[in-house]
């Protein structure tokens, strides 16, 4: 089994939890024999539910944790002292090379801050971003970072810019991925302090495709595969493309609904509409990797189905397959020392 | 004609100048008598669309300004250099109080920086910022702000939120519109530098009615009607918004054409669709104005139509019968000074 990437799953965190994670957990080793599962929770809950399916049981094992983060706990106090958690437990297996990834629906925040604490990050990375694939007309695009440390400084995003790159080249499979900042003008004078300040350390930098400044507008269009921007920016930027998603779909449906004729033109318009819209799903790809840590952290949506739990653990072979850490120490961490 | 609000309006800025800009002068004075427009532009061109029509003389006016600032262009220099641009021809008009506001469909960067540079700030409001409606799912918020200088402090981030709040009372007609500062969440102690340096200013403020963090992703439904953030952050949400939207429509439209059978629901289902997406068009309520100037100046987008440039000029009217100026100096100003 020595040869298996280890993937700890949190049996407990998201919406759907324990059924849907479980699932997830069962379709992933079915569909990719790299991989074994490790599954942290409830162990009787999590059984129960596993007991469901016939699987491979030296490929999805339980381990026990009876504590659960919830999201309304304040992150730093619940991941100090709810030792016993889903979460805290499969970060422990982690930072001890027990399992290579960990993949969470659960509380963001637990764990951004636990991975911090616990797992720690590689030497010589000044900050772990939180980086979620959001979808474009194109496919895909990286942006990083979303996490919680916010008022980053130039040279936290010319290392998120760096390991970004090599997340989409070898995870994803981009070659030479278009790499941008988020500004408010193409021009390179435009900007706040901090983009001012970026914007020519990203341009002598010769490890990435350095393309220049993205305005806002342009995300959706896949004009950019590494969308490079600070973490209250990187926030909005991914809220507000599930709001204004979330409105414009409902309004939509809510005028197709809105007369008899248009009901029946509904109707005869729901596969296409419906194949258009999973075309703008990121979460086929997976979840969003937690970016220069010592392991993987994958966080996927809180409301994650099987699926998105499956493709957040098929990620996990993918970046341990491509070495994605050892090339973030060679490639990063040498030539900033240079 | 002493009693009519003066609107400069520039005959040369936008995709669809000088027709759909004459159109909306003409369209505006014969809707709302309280209105005088006086088009700013090459005169034989401008005179040559408003033959097009019927029109009271003494309430539309043709001033000639030889030169037009393109979007190209950079704004400081083009101000400087091009003193016989319908932009600063009509910005001298304001400053001198032949006009009451200007009305501009032309380069944002040319407006904003002839806005401070030739009408000047209201003394005492330290910024003036340029505040969009953006369509909601109830209606619309005011994003403030999103012009050109970032980097932004927090008195200046309260004066925005007193200004917006005055508009969207007095000129939108919202009673006490509910304030929220943009935020990566909802608890206090969450957020950047500036806005934990700001959230307590706006809380212990009388003047306002804040309801404290808005997450992007409540944005579109309208949880706010005035929506504070600093510049970068502002441009961000509004041209995201702009992206997410156009990318999301045009999926949409594709989907509808993809099969025979789609297309036959498409055409059936169109107008109540139609109909959907006009709801989620701002431009109905008028331009993005910029607050805290002497005198009031529009911007309205770039590729107005007759309509809206029409529902800015209408604007204006209310914005001088209302005193917003006035009232500005009376509750901003003198409540920062206590």
């Amino acid at each position: 089994m020595t040869d298996k990437v280890k993937v700890a799953l949190d049996a407990m965190g998201g919406d759907n939890a324990p059924r849907e994670i479980v699932k997830g957990a069962v379709e992933a080793v079915r569909e990719d024999e790299r991989i074994q599962v490790i599954l942290i929770g409830k162990e009787a809950l999590v059984q129960a539910e596993l007991d469901r399916y016939e699987y491979d049981k030296e490929r999805i094992l339980v381990i026990n944790a009876d504590e659960v983060i919830s999201n309304d706990e304040a992150p730093v106090m619940a991941i100090r002292q709810k030792k016993n958690s889903s979460i805290v437990v499969a970060l422990n297996m982690v930072k001890k090379g027990e399992a290579d990834a960990f993949v969470s629906a659960g509380s963001t925040g637990a764990i951004l801050v636990g991975s911090q604490l616990v797992v720690g990050r590689i030497r010589g990375i000044e900050r772990a971003p939180l980086a979620p694939l959001i979808p474009t007309m194109d496919g895909v695009s990286l942006l990083i970072d979303c996490g919680a440390n916010v008022d980053a400084r130039a040279s936290h995003l010319v290392q998120f810019a760096k390991m970004g790159s090599l997340y989409m080249e070898h995870v994803i499979g981009i070659p030479e991925p278009k790499v941008a900042i988020v500004n408010i003008g193409a021009e390179e004078e435009k900007g706040n302090m901090l983009v001012k300040e970026t914007y020519p350390l990203l341009k002598n930098c010769n490890e990435i495709n350095f393309i220049g400044s993205i305005e806002a507008r342009d995300i959706p269009y896949g004009k950019a595969d590494v969308i490079v921007c600070e973490a209250f920016v990187g926030n909005v930027i991914l809220k507000l493309y599930e709001g204004v998603a979330g409105v414009l779909v409902k309004q939509i449906k809510d005028g197709l609904m809105s007369t008899t004729v248009s009901k029946i033109g509904a109707a005869l318009a729901k596969p296409a509409l419906k194949k258009t819209l999973k075309a703008l799903d990121a979460s086929e790809y997976g979840g969003a990797p937690m970016l220069g840590l010592n392991g993987l952290v994958v966080k996927t949506h809180g409301s994650s189905n099987s699926t998105e739990v499956k493709n957040s653990i098929i990620q996990c072979a993918l970046f341990k397959e491509q070495n994605i850490n050892e090339k973030i120490k060679k490639k990063i961490i040498l030539t900033d020392n240079e």
